[in-house]
């Protein structure tokens, strides 16, 4: 294409590079940095990203950008510049001083919460909430505002940083859809459960769980010439083009943790190491949104791992890196991974009801960011809420109620959705997987993925940000985002047992 | 003082702040990062370095510069002025297409010489590094005339990048005293030497070789929480204010070999961790230049570690850590620490001829950047010098002469000398610490090595770029760099083996 476009992708590759090393310096800063290089470490991130932001909300950037999108050109070209133009918008449509104010409400929120979780204080933490809520209003009424045909309410705004192109009004005919099973299910199969079996016999040395779970990440097609894997005390999964790292805890107490931990941030990794590299560094070469990245660590988690067939098959390497579970079978496992029960706290919850948790989640913020609800109001509609959802009344008890997540604390909403469509979308790729490989059962026994890589490959990891996310998941599947596929997993797998 | 000084911090914090993002990128390309990541790290580091560069040579910093040495101000303002123009002006005089074509014929001689050392290949070596000189010699006369005033010939400009301050008049005088003596001590030295009686039994594992070095570098006054120990082919120490980082490698034969590196990479990271915090980020906050810095590396490896109480006294970490070396005395560790023999190769030389090595290379890269000197001969200066210094030929074996070293190939002339200034500044250093501290050898005993941090802390560290090179050591000693003591150090340990 023209010269302009070529600058374009110039100016963007720049801003990648910035990117790689915000992006390894935080790494660091999680992983490997000694506590007294904070000061000097922020410092720095804060110099880059200032001037990442700088170059991507730069007049020389609008003026290519208007200047590419008057001429002719293809589809691909099109919709790079769709992107581009997207992600410009963003930086650009968010006043410089609000995103100061913002950050230090956040900050304060979030400094404050720490403590008065502990204490089971809501009016404390309610006195700087109010500010952070104030602010992310504004926030998304000026992201609204920017891009007005593609954002019915202040919140789709928001939601568009990590659910990008998936509205509310999507989100909530699936969780419409869920809402209407969930609770119902929640209480069958936690009735019917006997109680967990396995016994496990730690502690299980942090040296010889990495290299079980190093073995694991082989297992799933991580590889090490590209990657690394760590500890933090929070997993993650974070890099660039040929080096991608994930971490994980170890517990001496329990494998299973970083185990089921490990192969989530395996199927993150995997996405990105699959981005197809002719559109490196561009806005379209980017993974598509939190609700696909989602989708791809909940099938390497949920529906790889801890399938029968390839749980059966890495039993063995548990009982060879861990010869204290000589005598822990794959139902052992099984049992101690599939225990289904109402809870008051989403980290912790199962795979069935941990959807009920977003849901609740979602419905306030909305509302909040929406100006339907306010923030002194959280806490009844949190215990309504749970009542209705799961049984479980979280009245006078904040700490394991709407104040137990970090995420509003600095004003990320819009975020949690992402989970529970990632849950959807990895139940209905999987299916997909399943139909066009009738053997997958025989394969995952003998631990091979490659065809799962394949098909996520072909139909998800190289479409990356070229299409919609809907578009994406329909592409791949034959229909958009469908809860049903999701129902049916959860029957199969709790009730049938199949 | 007045606003431009304010703006001028400002603008040296932002160039520190991207400094720090090109340290620990390399740090981690290094010592952690895979080797698929090696594409997009390099194109991150260039792309920082080039915005490095340029806000380091922007017409807004000299400006700046120009309007505040203008002004009447304190003498620490005038030397903080004086370092920002030096390094301004540093990067200012070469033209940016000789730094690319530098880099460019750098790389290839760099490339080509791993090959033809390996195969004696000076022919092939000469083709390419002909033009490595030949850039070089451009870069000396630039930055010669852009200083004219501070440096004599071509060659002292290239010398002002490592040994700022340290002019090659100064060298030379020094390397004439070393050469009447080194020759005849090397030979009087390896004389009388018994072979060496140290026995070894390994293999020693990394795990414990490391936790061995972490206990060493307590000792010798690290503090972990602003900073780590890892592992890389060789050695080095990086890092920014509260985050300081050594190498070191472990042979699993031999555990002396990283134990010295240890010490002497945690005299680097010290004399960083203890410059002055209030001239963070400004020039003159700077280590002064490689030749102090290399004299307290060796003062911690050759003065500390290697003194004859530490050593004692760390002998019992070293059975508690290797139980195999239980039969191991600190006698046999020293006899392994301390031959003395005539040898080929530079990084493997010991104390007492190493300054020859260094000599030999500073005699003909000073000649070859003053053009008194062609690439083509050096062969033959080598072989000569080689003879007449250590009594041994290099002619036709240029794996073992000319070519043995990396530092030639990208054209880093002028470093080489900063080694043996370090070895002489640190032996009179440590006579100034052993004066004012009577009862040292008691103290270094007892493991205790606080008395030298405070000295250095008081005399070199504190004083960072706010002095000359020669003005640091005269404070702190009564006199400039004197290589008597460095003698006096090596008869008295050599040959009187107190």
């Amino acid at each position: 294409m023209s010269k302009p476009y070529e600058l374009l992708k110039e100016h963007f590759g720049k801003l990648a590079r910035l990117n790689h090393a915000v992006t390894f310096l935080q790494w660091d800063q999680l992983v490997m940095m000694p506590p007294g290089g904070n000061h000097s470490r922020s410092n720095s991130i804060a110099e880059l990203s200032a001037m990442h932001h700088e170059l991507l909300s730069s007049t020389y950037l609008a003026e290519l950008l208007e200047n590419c999108l008057q001429q002719e050109c293809d589809d691909e070209t099109r919709r790079s510049l769709f992107e581009m133009s997207r992600v410009h918008q963003q930086a650009l449509c968010i006043p410089s001083d609000l995103v100061k104010a913002k950050s230090l409400a956040g900050s304060l929120c979030e400094h404050g919460w720490r403590k008065q979780r502990k204490d089971n204080d809501w009016d404390s933490f309610l006195l700087n909430f109010r500010e952070v809520v104030n602010l992310s209003r504004q926030e998304a009424m000026a992201r609204q505002s920017a891009a007005s045909d593609r954002h019915k309410t202040p919140y789709d705004a928001l939601l568009d940083l990590y659910c990008t192109g998936d509205s509310s009004e999507l989100i909530e005919q699936i969780f419409v859809e869920l809402k209407a099973e969930l609770p119902g299910l929640v209480k069958q199969i936690s009735e019917s459960q006997t109680a967990e079996t396995a016994v496990f016999h730690g502690p299980f040395s942090t040296s010889a769980q990495k290299k079980l779970n190093q073995k694991l990440m082989g297992y799933l097609g991580f590889n090490f010439n590209q990657g690394r894997l760590d500890e933090s005390n929070h997993p993650f999964s974070t890099g660039d083009r040929g080096d991608h790292r994930i971490t994980t805890r170890f517990r001496r107490s329990d494998f299973l943790d970083a185990l089921q931990a490990t192969a989530h941030e395996t199927g993150h990794a995997s996405y990105e190491a699959g981005l197809p590299s002719k559109w490196e560094g561009l806005p379209i070469g980017s993974s598509r949104n939190m609700c696909i990245h989602e989708s791809q660590s909940l099938l390497f988690e949920k529906h790889l791992f801890l399938s029968k067939a390839f749980l059966s098959f890495f039993t063995k390497s548990i009982h060879e890196y861990l010869p204290q579970t000589s005598e822990t079978s794959r139902e052992h496992i099984w049992s101690a991974c599939s225990q289904v029960r109402p809870s008051y706290i989403r980290v912790e919850a199962d795979e069935v009801s941990y959807p009920l948790h977003v849901i609740l989640r979602f419905e306030i913020e909305s509302k909040l960011i929406n100006g339907e609800l306010e923030a002194a109001d959280i806490p009844e509609a949190w215990d309504d809420s749970m009542t209705n959802y799961l049984g479980l009344s979280t009245k006078g008890n904040y700490t394991d109620g709407c104040l137990q997540d970090i995420h509003w604390t600095d004003g990320s909403f819009g975020y949690f959705p992402s989970y529970t469509l990632g849950a959807v979308n990895s139940a209905q790729l999987f299916a997909a997987i399943k139909r066009t490989h009738p053997n997958w059962n025989e394969r995952l026994g003998q631990g091979d993925v490659t065809f799962v890589h394949d098909w996520l490959k072909d139909t998800i990891w190289s479409k990356a940000s070229s299409m919609d996310s809907q578009e994406i998941i329909e592409q791949a599947t034959g229909e958009g985002t469908n809860p049903a596929w999701f129902l049916a997993h959860l029957k199969e797998r709790y009730i049938n047992q199949e």
